[in-house]
């Protein structure tokens, strides 16, 4: 049996590039690396993923104010880095965050607690910053101890390249088996917004962590709002395995060096632009779906449906195999509305036909017809290679 | 890259021969194909499935009286004979289910409901019985009408076929891509219990169902509480993809003709059997997994955590990949408990080890250390046999 599919377009390969994440009219892309304003970052390696490889990256504002917003993963198994930055960070004025990419730091126990509060004070300590005002964030291996020699060599030797030009560094330290960057630099009236991403890659011993750091020269009044309002329309309308990481964490900080508001809808685009990158770098992903949900009673019926045929494996090997199933739709839907009453759901409520289609982003539409309320999601396919990569490896 | 893993023991190969579902002490086995005293059963092709296969079953009790309870899927799109035998059926006194493998007449509105209805018509003629004392129940094809004139045909030659020797050609009759039969014949104080049921094997085009029919000449006085208490602790208990199918129904039927009570623990012990069966044979499966989880809080919590753990696909993959991977089982755990504070899971809380191990049948442990409530499961790998098996076909 082989791993692959006949051929198609293929997925697209730039950040914006994507039929549902155009770039917003008026802004402009800059190089990718690009800071924001007021933003300097550094990277170094530690040795603690490959040789060779940087795997500590530190980003910072240097601006005269800053405000900031952070979200973390809800898991109940929550890294010892989310723990710390949920418990003992000022999130409203995150000044730096320090980061690794070879060990997660998860059910590390109180070492790892004490380990992850160490690497954030080593970090704000070369930066001449106070713990509190210092974020810290983890990838890679878990219930592994972290190497703290090694890793506060990296912190050290990354807080001390910190610089404007860092953002290119910055973006590739926090990758792990991600098989491109992720990260996007654009400007509209006036303002500049710099993200760097990491995605689902597959992590040894096995599971995807996003990472998502955001810096603008906006002014932002409220930050938590911008960001929560966004990353519902990105992060948070994504899946590639339905699996919710231990660290996952989003950052925004804004300098407001620019004097000018966050333009309407550049974050949403950024942020949902590099989303989408992370489902098209899905492990063994070859395309994306966006399923669209409508006709529902609720918005929680709607989420449910979606989330439910989105993660339906009999779905998404469908949408591997290019086959217009709208039976495993109509079952899937019928699985997760279990004991109501329900509009038979055929070809008439279900769209599928973009599936067969050579179109790498094919669009699937499903009416429940019995209100008004929809969700969308955006899911990879379930391939030979996702079954491959996260079987092949033991730890 | 190759379908197959290191070679371990395979996984067995007889109804009795799971480490879980051991033949109850003071029973025995009889041939497969035995039915129970008072029970008849007939096959026919109509011509539904494939050229030369048998696609029609009927089995009926022909004993003076008869106590059934059957049970029926939740699923909001639900098959119109699930449908026909929820609305129009008298589920206490059900002499027959006539049955067919070809077409699951899902999804196929107001004619797929009139053609169930016809179909059990038919039947019912053709045993001389009252519409209402018999089931129907179809597996296959969804959202295909139904061929009723083939369809008609092999019912009136399933039913004209009839007899105590028709219990072999009954079980093979349901089956669709089963790769074998599901059936046993036990007896154990002077009463015998015989069960044929279909599963996992992939639909086209596209999901598995669950049919079973158990018949006894045992009195059971509840035969209701019987048959939800067996189906809880068997065909609850397992998960192949964590998809629920718009057809699964399970049939009692009691003819009371031993004089004798259904001994305690028979219907059980044969339902679990058969339901490992049915994982062991789901799709592309190589080893199946008995995930334990214990500490809850509450049966609902223990439940949950069991069923986001075992259909979590990375955990699913470990379980192919021979990967004591215990990192994705606190994760997915963290996940079913999402926002609640948890002890730390580590090795200490999850045993894995058996993962590893050349046995086909491992035992995964995990203790959430907060409560008193269990719950377990039965999962089978997700393996590149059913990315093949549910990716190659097309609609």
């Amino acid at each position: 049996m082989s791993g692959s599919m006949p051929p198609g377009d293929p997925l697209p390969d730039t950040t914006f590039g994507s039929r549902w994440a155009p770039l917003p009219p008026g802004a402009h892309e800059l190089d990718p690396a690009t800071l924001a304003p007021g933003f300097e970052a550094g990277s170094a390696s530690a040795g603690i993923k490959h040789a060779g490889e940087t795997d500590v990256g530190v980003v910072r504002c240097v601006a005269g104010g800053v405000a900031s917003a952070i979200l973390l993963t809800a898991n109940a198994s929550a890294a010892a880095p989310v723990r710390v930055c949920r418990d003992d960070l000022d999130q409203g004025r995150v000044r730096a965050c320090i980061v690794n990419s070879g060990n997660a730091n998860a059910s590390t126990g109180e070492q790892g607690l004490a380990d992850a509060v160490s690497m954030r004070d080593a970090a704000a300590s070369a930066l001449g910053l106070e713990p509190r005002e210092v974020a810290v964030a983890e990838t890679g291996t878990i219930g592994v101890p972290l190497e703290m020699e090694r890793l506060l060599g990296g912190v050290e030797a990354a807080c001390a390249a910190v610089g404007a030009e860092g953002g290119a560094g910055f973006a590739e330290a926090i990758l792990t088996t991600d098989r491109f960057p992720k990260s996007c630099c654009i400007e509209a009236d006036g303002v500049t917004l710099s993200v760097q991403a990491k995605g689902a890659g597959m992590m040894m011993p096995g599971f995807a962590t996003m990472l998502c750091f955001i810096q603008t020269d906006a002014l932002v009044s409220d930050p938590e709002l911008e960001l929560r309002r966004a990353v519902a329309g990105s992060f948070e309308r994504i899946s590639v395995d339905g699996q919710m990481s231990t660290n996952d964490t989003v950052l925004l900080q804004a300098s407001g060096e620019s004097g000018r508001e966050l333009p309407s809808g550049l974050l949403d685009a950024a942020l949902l632009a590099l989303a989408l990158r992370i489902v098209a770098d899905g492990e063994g992903a070859t395309r994306v779906a966006r399923l669209a949900v409508s006709g529902a009673r609720s918005a929680g019926e709607a989420e449910l449906v979606a989330r439910t045929v989105g993660n339906s494996p009999l779905v998404k090997t469908a949408l591997f195999g290019r086959d217009p199933n709208w039976g495993r739709i109509a079952q899937a839907a019928g699985m997760a509305l279990a004991g109501e009453e329900l509009p038979e759901l055929g070809p008439d409520r279900i769209d599928a036909l973009e599936l067969a289609q050579p179109t790498s982003e094919p669009e699937i539409r499903l009416d429940l017809g019995r209100g008004e309320a929809s969700a969308h999601l955006f899911v990879s396919d379930l391939t030979h290679d996702y079954v491959t990569l996260n079987s092949e490896y033991t730890t």
